[in-house]
């Protein structure tokens, strides 16, 4: 048996998790060559491809593997076209496939990577291979059906969870009133913002408000909202999703001035959210505000991830695995919540239709009557992702991660 | 023997590890009141003073704030007017000094804080008392002079790099020409910035191109440097201060159209450079551009703190005790750097009128000369500084840090 693994799609912390739990399982079921493509599908079509065996040749190179961030075998944004449209790239595939005599075929990814195991699992049906093509999911977004959550959502949130917990210590220090606003990544669905409820514990008041793409928001709401909050306390913290959108569909970072909101090739750049609202509330409140952008930092932190984040990422890429020896094709890995308190997972698979080219936003019983924050529901779903820390292995005061280029 | 300490100016991942440095020494040489002063020298008016010695009464506590971020105490910037425009803050702070016994009155912070020490030693020099008067220099910008670095400086620049560590990896994962420019904090002085050069050892390739306050800087140099890395590479990684400035004296993020460089007092808020530069580069080299700012962060990573700098932070709080109980005054401690390899440190003593009001910026030696890069000088003198990791206790998937306000 050979097989092949990619990952696609944006980044996170957990996602050569999933590449190592693939890459042991295939190992141990006894694969012959175990195939890496570079760049995801689009390295695939220029036979670009790694013999992870010689790469991870030792077991300490697996084990940094799993702790590293960043996708180890790169990425791609490629969409297969229909194949009923164009069949090029889908002969290309199967001829690759067929030289290098690969039995099963693993994809780390988010809903577009999902599309392609999709749309090659139905071709190899069409055509009749007995390729099998299984998903791995992946994101920080937690934004995919049918599993209970996704790996790499519970390190991004640990990641935001703490360093707003930071943030508040740092905004209270002076009698000043003012207001902080972070802004968290979450187009669509408030998956990783809400996570800012959890900076809240025993020894942190937490965030006051947060605002998530989900829920109704005006800019006259959020006003009123941190006036309230400034009646009772000094130091107002606000998590701002950077989808937040008004009621007639712009989204609020839209609002600012000509910035922050175009990339190079004019596709819109939600980032700006925070730094708009926090110059129009000191405009409008005659207040000291300041903006903090979480940025790309909340998806590649690897040096603070989630012990549990990473042991179920691994254990879906293994889960696919073994789907794929037993003869599963089409499908993709799930996680499955087997009971709350105390908190135990398990692994499930479903049929790849049901996870991809959807998106899953957070049920609305679970943000507050007021729209700006989230109930217990909430809570009790995500503290158990962020559990568990992750020793890493340091030099020089820098953790060390593994790296594909130094390897070869 | 009472003594009383306080925090001031914007806080650090270490300025607690002092607090509990003075606390523990004070104890140790037997002071019957330890008092915090909360909010710096304005809490201290306010004869808003806490009984540390109730507060830490566990040993464990005192170890949780050695690791906590933002100051404990609480902070102000408050600048004592001169002694001889307006004496009535130092009648009313010797009439409380008075009042409370205190023999020793210790100040964590930067260049106002000393000069807050300086001025008080002096009048009370003035005035024939034989209270001590010490500073205990903190900041994560390392511009104080007359001390080799300083405490809160090695925490930061660990956070610096280790983040546009994971930033290079997140930056690479993509086929496709791409520029990635960082904000690190730095209005005058360029030492933080610089720590982005540690991002680099030996899995990881590091970041191409630094820009300082102390060196010159030009959008035509800029563009042309970018240019020439992404002949080489796809992915350029640039590291700005927050602070740099064209010839002409301005900001370069006030080249921005109106935004990001007022604060609700009109006050220069120097945020907005990188993403000024990511959507001007994205204009001028069409390319792609992404702007991260990595914001108050950088000062209150508690969970990602050097342990060499956790250690010196203390150490130079006990030493400002020490070098009270000898009966110096005017003075504030420094570190003492006794030996290249291995690294060895010590502390000493200097008058406070060598550190106050002034500021130690890079040696344009240490700076490349193409103005874009640091000599290795500079990575000989900053590596040791980011030695060590710290262990934190976690509770639920969070760092556990320790609040005033629920201690009392």
């Amino acid at each position: 048996m050979n097989i092949v693994v990619g990952q696609s799609g944006g980044p996170t912390a957990a996602i050569n998790a999933s590449l190592a739990g693939v890459y042991q399982a295939a190992v141990d079921a006894g694969a012959k060559k175990v195939y890496g493509m570079r760049n995801g599908i689009q390295g695939f079509l220029a036979e670009n491809l790694v013999d992870l065996k010689e790469i991870l040749d030792e077991e300490e190179k697996v084990e940094r593997l799993k702790r590293t961030p960043a996708s180890f075998l790169g990425s791609c944004r490629y969409k297969l076209k229909k194949a009923e449209v164009d069949e090029t790239d889908y002969q290309k595939i199967f001829a690759i496939l067929k030289k290098y005599e690969i039995n099963c075929f693993f994809y780390i990814g988010g809903n577009d990577s999902m599309d392609t195991i999709c749309k090659l699992a139905a071709y190899g049906k069409k055509i009749g291979s007995d390729i099998r093509f299984v998903g791995v999911p992946k994101t920080i977004d937690n934004d995919l059906m049918a599993t209970d959550h996704t790996p790499g959502y519970g390190s991004a949130a640990k990641f935001v969870a703490t360093v707003i917990k930071e943030l508040v210590y740092d905004a209270r220090i002076y009698q000043l009133k003012s207001v902080l606003i972070v802004e968290v990544m979450g187009r669509n669905a408030g998956w990783l913002t809400a996570a800012s409820v959890l900076a809240k514990d025993e020894n942190c008041e937490g965030v006051d408000l947060i605002y998530l793409p989900e829920a109704s928001f005006t800019m006259e709401k959020f006003y009123a909202d941190v006036q309230e909050c400034l009646k009772t306390k000094d130091s107002v913290v606000v998590a701002v999703s950077e989808g937040i959108k008004l009621s007639d569909g712009r989204y609020v970072c839209e609002l600012s001035a000509g910035n922050g909101c175009e990339d190079a090739f004019g596709h819109k750049q939600l980032s700006g959210t925070a730094l708009f609202l926090a110059q129009d509330c000191a405009r409008v409140l005659n207040v000291k505000t300041r903006a903090v952008e979480l940025s790309t930092l909340q998806r590649c932190a690897g040096h603070l991830t989630s012990a549990t984040d990473l042991l179920e990422a691994q254990e879906v890429g293994a889960a696919a695995v073994r789907a794929a020896i037993e003869g599963k094709s089409g499908v993709a890995t799930t996680l499955v919540r087997l009971s709350e308190q105390p908190y135990r997972w398990g692994t499930s698979i479903i049929e790849i239709d049901k996870m991809a080219n959807s998106e899953k936003t957070i049920p609305l019983a679970w943000i507050n009557d007021t729209q700006n924050g989230l109930t217990e529901a909430f809570e009790k779903y995500a503290r158990p992702l962020i559990e568990g820390e992750v020793s890493l292995c340091y030099k020089g005061g820098l953790p060390q991660y593994i790296r594909l280029d130094e390897e070869i």
